[in-house]
């Protein structure tokens, strides 16, 4: 008899993600030999929750088919007591599962942009220190399709197009560390994997904490959508996220090639030029333009482009444009000019 | 003392249009001379709603003072034991309004595409018939942003990409005919403007009846949304669905152009330049062979195009792909044969 349909598809899901893996390492899968080099080491970032859970399980029963060493990685945040505590008991759960290393990691979260925000710096910090030391070819992470809509809909609460839309990568950070193997999965199935291997999980009270924007739309805001929309709209969103990334890469691309035609043999950008480009790939060029003259990326929203944009489609003779980080858009002579001061 | 300040702004927004109407037709905007030709006119489309009512209002203010001829039809979708006297009566209010032509235009509402579907052909080719009865320069439609946001988040839910989030148009149909001049306008500002107005409004019961998606949404889904993610929700809606036309606009060029240098002497699509597209490019130029070869816009999906583009992207040997309209794709030495049959 085979393990469980949900076991099954939490284990498919790592084994096509870990072959990747070994893929951009050029090697081929099995398990080592003596002639083979050291095998690359996969570690899972695990809270001890139901969806890192599963991933932890997975990697532990896949990673030595394929000749992948399997570690895991918790990050104690320190934000509520006795989370020393929990974080060595899911270091426990690690071992019990066979991963080697398997360590905790106390950080210290700040307060810059949020406390979620600051909590996932102060991850991601600790989870690269980690991959550093250990030498990780990779880092598995356990976000699932559910996440991954929850996502989708922050991003478009934002309002600022295609880009905030395209969710989380597959494969992201520096030389493709993180994997998200689940992105397809949903979160059910990983709860009911945990049962039917009956690994004990924990729930995060964060997770149900309206205090948390995320939590407010995981619990009421997606659940009413649901009941208006139809059950597909977890599915509908990730795909929109797949669909819009793709997108979002290939007007990037365009705008990058279309920079160097509207700029004169001085650098600086023709207003006639801009003006005969696509209005998406436009704006696109002036985003650039502002981000390359010192605007932060994090505070320059669509309005502030569409505003630069009507120095060239609605051109009146309207004044400079203040930017944030004191970057400042004007047109002069038929040219536009983005700096700061 | 000015008008209330919502009734300030549904006129700004009417009287924005009506000069891109006349500008359209290149005339300059002002009262009716005796040298001038004849004024060009345009029809509001009134369900005798808020929204529409305060639109009609508008129109009624702003047309005589841009030497425009303003008139008003109702539709009479016959649903409700009624709707006739019901329609005769918005045609009584628009003409006390002062509109001429002021007419009902009673239709029958097929099943095609469900409820509201049906409806929605069945008035739009009562007002393509009545633009051109009227020999009519433009219609002018009621959708506000509210409108705007339900529709982007209805198209979410198909998640078949960037096109599906675009909403509605400012300007659309047979010669840009029917427009949007709400689009940024919220639905509480029409509202506001009709009682200050103290002009009488019609709550269509439709609108709160949970049968249809779109009332779930409205009166569910997006308040649920806007609770967890704030009041912003439909501004940024409505901000996302222009900014997702522009880039679906430009990818439709790319996706144009890029088709012509994929095929061969005798027109075939060649596997290697597909290829070497940027995914978002390839999928659009496989979307429109689909189509050229038969296929039905309305039922190609995204699974049917991803499946196509594995044919390329995941050479193995896979048989034919079965799509919608009995269109075939299938890999054919190096080519990709898209047919009917």
């Amino acid at each position: 008899m085979g393990p469980h349909p949900a076991v099954a598809a939490i284990r498919l899901a790592v084994r096509r993600v870990l072959t990747d893996i070994l893929d951009d390492h050029g090697r081929i899968p099995g398990p080592p030999t003596h002639e083979r080099p050291p095998s690359p080491l996969v570690l899972v970032a695990c809270s001890g929750g139901a969806d890192s859970m599963a991933l932890a399980s997975a990697l532990a029963f896949e990673a030595p088919r394929l000749g992948v060493r399997a570690g895991g990685v918790t990050v104690d945040h320190g934000l509520q007591a006795g989370s020393d505590l929990r974080a060595a008991d899911v270091v426990t759960r690690l071992r019990e599962l066979g991963l080697d290393p398997a360590e905790s990691v106390a950080v210290t979260v700040g307060r810059d942009g949020g406390p979620e925000a600051a909590a996932r710096d102060a991850r991601y910090a600790a989870l690269d220190a980690a991959a550093e030391r250990h030498g990780a070819a990779a880092v598995l992470l356990g976000h699932t399709r559910d996440d991954q809509a929850e996502t989708v809909l922050l991003g478009l609460a934002r309002g600022s197009g295609i880009r905030s839309l395209s969710g989380m990568a597959a494969v992201s950070g520096a030389d493709g560390r993180y994997r998200r193997p689940f992105l397809q999965v949903d979160r059910q199935t990983a709860r009911t994997a945990c049962m039917a291997q009956s690994l004990p999980v924990w729930d995060d009270p964060h997770n149900a904490d309206p205090a948390y924007t995320r939590s407010r739309l995981r619990h009421e805001g997606l659940p009413a959508l649901e009941k208006a929309l139809g059950k597909g709209v977890v599915e509908a969103l990730a795909r929109t996220a797949q669909l819009s990334r793709d997108d979002a890469d290939a007007l990037d691309a365009w705008a990058g090639r279309a920079e160097a035609g509207v700029r004169d043999a001085d650098g600086r950008l023709e207003c006639a030029a801009l003006h005969d480009l696509p209005p998406a790939v436009r704006r696109r060029v002036l985003r650039r333009a502002a981000i390359e003259a010192g605007a932060p990326a994090g505070s320059l929203f669509a309005r502030h482009i569409e505003e630069v944009d009507r120095l060239i489609t609605g051109w009146r003779g309207q004044g400079a444009i203040n930017l944030p980080g004191r970057v400042v858009a004007r047109r002069q002579g038929g040219r536009l000019v983005i700096r700061q001061g």
